[in-house]
């Protein structure tokens, strides 16, 4: 895999992966919850997601697009934090394929039995560079799927998993990881201005995809490694403006944070909201289909105006200062962050 | 009161009324159901009805709008069928001038005790030249408003009831009862074309209203009396489309009668149901504001194809053909119906 | 009139008016703009209201619900500022009435001959005991309505002007002006919370309204008096989100000033813009229907989160801080204005 | 590749195709038109559709959010019909093994050389085994999106182009073509029950993807060969509505054949319009996301009264009856049509 053409920061296309692994999906995301029946109230009963399956500490739950047994587990633990950030492989294969690499490029491998996660085959788990706890899946237990069970619908009606976003220290150096080694494609990026002195300009973020829309990872300069929100794919606008509605009608006008919005980047209609245990959720509709092999990647500067919200509105300092520490695959501890390489957010934001 | 100028079917504005009685708005339909959990499973479970109370033999049920006790009363009988159309005046005293002026007309009057149904005041019911059973009431019972409940929400999401929808045999003598005795203003109209012998036009239909928007009873000629459908006011074409999911989804698509789509007439986005037992309801969304007193009806050919669907499709003939019988005052059994006096349907529905 | 009931700072229901006067409602504003090609640009390029008739100095718009000539006239001159608030009115001998009345309240009286405004009838104006410039008209020239020309709507959709939004320094004398001398109907209320010693609470702000929505007008405690914004009512909620892109894609993010959310006052979906001149406006949608001449106020404590935004975003302070100076009606001048009585804002936005 | 497995009539997942070719996406469709202006008209001024380029026979128009030259193309002829269906591929290779597996097969070759159609690349034409006029190309020109230029939408917002709509007389030979000779995924199908006999069940369509959602072409069983519609993705079932009231507010009514109204298969909100030369386009919106190579294609019943139009109404006989005769891709003549080997429609239409 060659590097990034000259003068650009990110690669063209989906690169041909050095690990030779065949990712097709962000699948699904974890948090720590310290009250489990406060968790289940607010995806379940208010935000409308499927409960698919409860063990003593965990839940698993759906949207309505799903066949998979779970886009997100919520896991008891004594603070919030995120466990595994979960993908899909085409088949085992690619699992084999994946531990090779992460070995041979000294980094963690835990191996995951079949059914030791409820409705999930065998997986592996590494820790990237950066220090995002990672999984790898190549098989689902197949559920109802409630697509077209609209007498049933509840909340904001989440269709499926779309991203994770996370906040790294060094994003050139997580974008690498990803881009070379797993063979995401970028889609959209950030980069800092160049300096008065011809500094080049500098990776601020990447909107990093293997299914065709805009992403199935994003990495953000800021403290790291930390998951910044897990994001979920609604059916269209009025959903989302739903979510809003629902909370605010349940007295939990505290849980919307940012939002509802249209992001420059992607051009998603958003909204984030955080859970009892501050852990954030983004709800998004409408983006827009990559298919081809050639696209190439959109760039905006850190202090455009309409690059994070389309209609000029800052984001709160809260979204630029809390995020979700990461487990060690490990120990299941969370880990130590680091600060920064580069300046964690637009000037207009302060 | 004046008659119509000369040479329109309709009067411009709101007359003053004969009665002297102030007229607010439709209040509340009632149906006939064989078999009230059926009807309670259509109409709470399905399509997300508010049950404010249920006796013996009948439910009554509101919006999330309502202030009011209820705006559908579903009672127990042995047929389907329809019970009075009631509508809101604006004090007692506009019940004493309505029961004068029934009296002075030759019509029934009918004397209800507050409390006699649940949650309304004192009311007075009489049966329309047509024989169509009206009710009017002056106060009801206030109960929680749900507006902003929205973590309760369900189903289509009624807002509140708009309008009632007549077959009388006879168009023009009902319009002028309702437009020159009780003060409706016509805020659009059908007009047959006049004859090539020079025959002039004739009144198809009428739609009325004392509230401020296109109606609060329309008046369609047809087999009659009978009420054609209670109309219900959603927020939004998506409540709309949410209804035709749901039910769909519920394995109900034989209760889809007609539409989605848009009304020439009043420019609302439409849906008819029919309930377990056929009674029809129509949802409706976006019509307009008529706050102005010197308001010119809006004329519209029987036969032009976008009066009834602006998007050119026909309604079915079961659209036409099907309507529910209504009860005497007096004795709670169905009236029998004459046959219209003009062609009951346009050209292009055959 | 009698005064509101004991313990409350408004009156139940809408009070017969002292001056007889029958006011319709709203009907338009008139905004002073030192640019009229740019205002032309921003309300008719991409807003997409209707332009009726353009003269040397003024434009003349209106919506796509519109009958009437004009719903907001945008005037030039050397600073941006409020013209007459002006209010339809049953027929011309409510005109006199309300001359009549403002001379013996002793307050000025201006009269405005047929045509002098384009499109508009005979008019008399007043400057209220606040000093918001006010305007009556009993007619205007009927105009082709473009609501089923769906293949000429173009930007946010403009369906009509719904209400005026002022802020004057003392909102009690104010109300009772619009309540008792001219009859308007009290639909929802702010109100400071009691003091610690036993103080009564104060009425900070008031809905008020003629037509049978939430309001034609409100009164909010400021600095003033000046015209906060002239409200327009769009059919949906995407119409209003439609605004934002439209104006974010045109590169004008600096004229969305707050929103899109939901006011818990009203419930209805709103957005504020700022108008080249930095004259606001505001699209709005689903509010709700009051018809019944019984309505109980709904009351607001001024630091209920979710009174101004449903979701519980705090509004910016220039939202508080800037609004339209006023016209004399005699003069043209911009009056000078005064401090409110009460805190200008909520404890949370500071 | 191995045949379908045993009892079923698809083969589960996406095959790897006996041409070794990487189709991406149906790219683009070519629709016959007698009046070029009125076609533009249709497209571009009432539809939305932006226009690249004109030459002296063609329109190449393309959607909002199209990065790529054209998505339709529109050329003068003398009577209706349908041009190539052209699928972009992964690159140039792919042309080559494309070449090599059509000249295996028997079928026809054309060469395209760069430039031949405007913006387009080098391609390859053939004739699909039922006589489907296709072509592949790798590379298109870059042109503007317009994605976020909302300030110059019109119409009905047309994002991309979708998929095609074919109908052939025996669906499962084509099938097996597009399956295991192009590598296609089988979504959705639809088979008729098996006889009172014991025949098995019979393929009478299917919903067929290279890309990830529902389709890229669709088979159905009918006269054939001929296109019966192109498809295209709108943002929101909003845009759909936007269709219907922008055509009639035109008094096009006539151009409105079927819907709107929800698909059983696909899930998709869908419209069906008729140009001026009667050729058919569908307007999309809403499927769902297929990334997984473990997809279960999901069978219908014909007469599964919800397959069609979820909803349960029927569709028009038209929609049976009418559809695009096909260029031959030597000649440009229209190809003569066969007869289908099954029932060509549902017994609910008649």
């Amino acid at each position: 895999m060659s590097a990034p053409s000259s003068g650009s920061a990110v690669h063209q296309g989906m690169p041909a992966p050095q690990s030779g692994a065949r990712i097709i999906r962000g699948g699904h995301g974890e948090y720590r919850v310290t009250d489990l029946e406060a968790a289940r109230h607010f995806y379940v009963d208010l935000l409308g997601f499927i409960e698919t399956e409860r063990t003593a500490d965990a839940l698993y739950l759906r949207g309505y697009e799903d066949r998979d047994h779970h886009n997100i587990i919520l896991r008891t633990a004594e603070s919030a934090g995120a466990g595994p950030l979960s993908f899909r492989v085409q088949d085992d294969d690619d699992l084999d394929r994946l531990e090779r690499y992460f070995i041979q490029e000294g980094l963690p491998v835990r191996s995951i039995d079949a059914g030791q996660e409820p409705g999930q085959g065998r997986a592996i788990r590494t820790q990237s560079p950066a220090g995002l706890p990672l999984e790898f899946f190549a098989s689902m237990e197949r559920v109802e799927r409630m697509l077209q069970q609209f007498d049933q619908y509840r909340g904001a009606q989440v269709m499926r998993f779309d991203h994770f976003n996370c906040q790294v220290p060094h994003v050139t150096a997580e974008y690498r990881f990803f881009a070379e080694g797993l063979g995401f494609g970028c889609s959209e990026y950030t980069a800092t201005d160049g300096g008065p002195e011809g500094q080049p300009e500098q990776l601020w973020a990447a909107w990093l995809h293997r299914k065709q829309n805009v992403h199935d990872i994003a990495l953000m300069n800021g403290i790291g490694p930390r998951v910044h929100h897990l994001g979920f794919w609604l059916a269209d606008t009025l959903a989302v403006l739903r979510a809003c509605d629902i909370l605010a009608g349940a007295g939990m006008v505290e849980s919307i944070e940012r939002g509802p919005g249209r992001h420059g980047i992607s051009n998603a209609f958003f909204l984030y909201l955080r859970d009892p245990d501050g852990n954030r959720v983004e709800f998004y509709a409408n983006d827009y289909l990559i298919a081809d092999p050639d696209w190439e990647p959109i760039r905006w500067s850190l202090d455009d105006p309409r690059r994070a919200t389309f209609w000029g509105h800052a984001a709160p300092a809260s979204w630029f200062d809390e995020a979700a520490h990461c487990e060690s695959i490990t120990t299941g501890e969370l880990l130590p962050t680091s600060a920064p390489q580069l300046v964690d957010r637009p000037q207009h934001v302060t």
